[in-house]
């Protein structure tokens, strides 16, 4: 068993505070000697992929204790108990099994009874079949005539990650002529955001995917309803236009309120279920169950990477451990998310989630205070969009704002032309390369208002194209990266008692059972 | 002449230092003291809309130090110089004049030998008269046939602004029978997302509006290439589908190449341009010109409030010293700009490029290196979608982060249901109440996993219902909340020369004028 402790009594995290400062990247970066770091601190990730840290403040000796760091904190081992069904989640007393749902990384995992990959390949079994019934004009409306709109009703992490992975394909599939049928998604309990929803799409040729694991969720529940109330009022049978993704333990799980019902267990927390039924229902209905097994083979190869115990061919273990290195020597409190790609669109939001719910926190896996900061803030938009954003600040704001790249050599679409000597990709690439190097040596400028100064740290992730396999890669890569920063910093990153206070206050608000200054909001707003 | 000094140099800010830590907002909201602060804590805006701060660090003690600041740093008189005309942008020796596109707010302010009012008014006519002619049928296709789709090609301020503020009120305009037509917004460079919306758009029946100040900027120029040629290929005349936004100088304004081009200037910001041509043509085809004249008139109204000298009578001014206050006083990077309303899901990132671009600088407006913190980070997302993602960092994480609220008690669309005793349009408000005290009050737990501690400040904006007035109140609002923050941090809040030399380093990389780590990274990105 590996022994699990609190970050400031790891030996190596005294030595790392010693490594503070150590490099600047206005001289590390510079000349040839940048060049070899390029080549030099690059780790191959699965798929094609490539995490490049040459940019980041990190030199080798702060990599030897990094590399300290991972053993001393027992990484590796963590992660092979959690991947062998330690119950990893102690908060809530589960197991953590979302790698499980695209491999099997270790022993057989048997839980309640059931071999959980065999239970998970078997969703995805049923989902495939269902989906290619749709697909086939075997499963259709009450008239016969073929969807062609999947909607997903979810919140949370059955919103953010599949409506991520969504946009991050849709042109991927039209271009591979896989592209099956639009997905809309509807998450908000603002009323608006089903109205908008059921304003643009064709509800009679419309079937809709409702995610809730504990078949409770409020919004979710409550869009469902709001939906088959406007089905019913357009002369539709809600029940021949619904499937369910839950629990089996859940209220929807035997109704016969849905057209069929997919299972996930409570061994997948939400914002790690992109990979579970959660995304697979509505990417499979969307693109065909074999992009989405594509998807799922390319999660499982950087899975594998993880697994490795040497820092420097372990890409999310090296990201996460600068990460810390960031955040707990250096004191930055935000990580800039920045894919230069416009179908990654979404793609921060969702890490947004699964990193600040995963490891913000203030309390040891044990519900012991702990006294050094943990899970920064995350944010990010696409580049080049965000260079005629807030790249203002990150060049010369009084913070420094860590920063992790991804590009594309090659568009997904294939339509592009060349505009005085170069394409739109060749810009688009361009200006990534430009970026690192602008915030990396900054410029020295007589006139300080166009000073830059530089030493400003990025890493990027370099992929051929992103594809579903890429995707699936990438978004392995950041849980295992959160999963990782969770060890180190000993915390449970796998429960959110962080969300319950406002929904107990917000129960006591519908009930009119409230006083003082709740009373007094409630009333501004006229509940 | 109003004085302009450093933040540093002010005796208010020596003051404000030693209110740190004064106000334990868990004390400070409990019981009926409570309730009295959200009574009384309130500063009612234009449009009924109202700015409550009960739930924000601050006592009578601190507004008071507050309101010395406020006459300390000239605020009011700095505006009035920037409304009357002053050069208030000194690096680009620049008027600041976008206010004026929605009021008068001072004197007449002639520059260029013209009323600027005058000309801003008159570009809003030439476009509410092509809005017109295009709706009527009296501009269309080159076969005679209505445009049904508008298609904005800009990026920066000529795509956030205009894109939040557009689904803002898409929704708004469809259950008043004032929608036109529907707008896409193409941005990136990225060939990707031209080919997405070129994917949706119906091309023979859409009008592109370009918009660039300049008629020099990259992905703008590069889009257009893309869209024309995609509209060549389908034998169509670029020329009858294109009109321009740009300044009157720019190689766009007189080019045959356009159906019809409306005029900005230097002296309205990319990211202060919604309110003219910039945001003012694709909304007046979107919604009608009529709506776009609510929208400039509910702007206008708040302006009127920024002008007012009494601290507790001007919500902008109040805002952004409370901001000061909690980024260098209290220390806190980041703000969180929270809609309760899906269709303000762009709203903050619009305020991100606002904010960020405007205050992200290390400088002062002399271009003199300061000492203190200036512009925060600033990210969000619509609730209660975030009470399932960032949310538990924000109420469990080791850093505290000050939240925008913003709420409606009313939705746009009308499509709501009473489910289980309340509506969607409840359910939505009783969150955001209650997440406002469940940040300020926190709770005790013996599990120290499930304790909250609370102190956790936050403001919120309160309307009856997002509406073009209350938009455009809103967008005013936080405008002057950023300029009143950057005339106390004494900086140049109007350029953004942080963005220059990512556009200088990428044109290198294009010329394949580069050597070391930035030929290093142009070689694996295929460049």
């Amino acid at each position: 068993m590996a022994e699990w402790k609190n970050y400031d009594l790891l030996a190596s995290a005294k030595e790392l505070e010693a490594m503070a400062g150590k490099v600047d990247l206005t001289k590390a970066m510079a000349g040839e000697a940048g060049a070899e770091r390029v080549a030099k601190y690059s780790v191959p990730m699965s798929n094609g992929l490539a995490y490049n840290f040459a940019a980041k403040q990190v030199d080798d000796e702060v990599l030897e204790v990094l590399d300290k760091m991972a053993k001393e904190a027992g990484l590796i081992e963590k992660f092979e108990e959690l991947y062998n069904g330690a119950v990893i989640n102690t908060g809530e007393k589960r197991l953590v099994l979302h790698q499980l749902t695209r491999g099997q990384l270790g022993k057989d995992v048997v839980a309640d009874g059931v071999n959980k990959r065999e239970f998970y390949v078997g969703e995805q079994t049923k989902i495939a079949e269902f989906a290619n019934k749709v697909h086939a004009g075997e499963i259709t409306n009450a008239a016969g005539e073929k969807f062609t709109t999947v909607v997903q009703i979810g919140i949370g992490g059955s919103d953010l990650g599949p409506r991520a992975m969504y946009l991050a394909l849709e042109n991927w599939a039209k271009a591979n002529n896989t592209f099956k049928m639009e997905a809309k998604f509807i998450s908000n309990v603002d009323p608006d955001d089903a109205a908008d929803v059921l304003n643009k799409i064709d509800a009679a040729h419309s079937v809709f995917v409702l995610v809730s694991k504990s078949g409770t969720t409020l919004e979710t529940l409550t869009n469902e309803s709001l939906v088959k109330d406007a089905l019913k009022k357009q002369g539709l049978d809600p029940s021949k236009h619904m499937i369910a993704v839950t629990s089996e333990t859940s209220p929807l799980a035997k109704s016969s309120d849905y057209l069929a019902a997919f299972f996930m267990d409570d061994y997948i927390g939400g914002r790690y279920s992109s990979c579970s039924g959660v995304g697979g229902a509505v990417l499979s209905l969307a693109f065909g169950p074999e992009v989405f097994a594509k998807f799922l083979d390319g999660a499982a190869a950087e899975d594998k990477n993880s697994k490795n115990a040497e820092l420097l061919k372990n890409p999310a273990m090296l990201d996460a451990l600068i990460g810390v290195y960031e955040r707990n020597v250096l004191g930055y409190p935000a990580t800039a998310v920045l894919p230069y790609s416009q179908a990654m669109s979404r793609f921060p939001a969702h890490l947004q989630q699964m990193d600040m719910e995963s490891n913000g926190k203030s309390v040891n896996r044990f519900g012991e205070p702990i006294d050094y900061v943990t899970g920064p803030l995350i944010f990010g938009e696409p580049g080049t969009n965000g260079q005629h954003s807030f790249y203002q600040l990150l060049h010369q704001g009084t913070d420094t704002v860590p920063m992790q790249f991804i590009g594309f050599r090659n568009n997904q679409a294939g339509l592009d032309i060349d505009i005085q000597g170069s394409t739109s990709q060749q810009k688009l690439c361009a200006n990534v390369a430009a970026q690192i190097m602008a915030f990396a040596c900054g410029k020295q400028d007589e006139n300080k208002n166009k000073n830059f100064a530089g030493n400003r740290p990025s890493s990027i992730i370099i992929g051929d194209k992103l594809t579903p396999e890429t995707l699936g890669a990438l978004l392995a890569h950041f849980e295992n990266k959160v999963m990782f920063q969770g060890f180190v910093w000993n915390l449970n990153s796998f429960d959110q008692e962080g969300v319950q206070l406002g929904k107990v206050l917000a129960k006591k608000v519908l009930a009119h059972e409230t006083d003082g200054a709740l009373k007094a909001y409630s009333d501004l707003l006229n509940i």
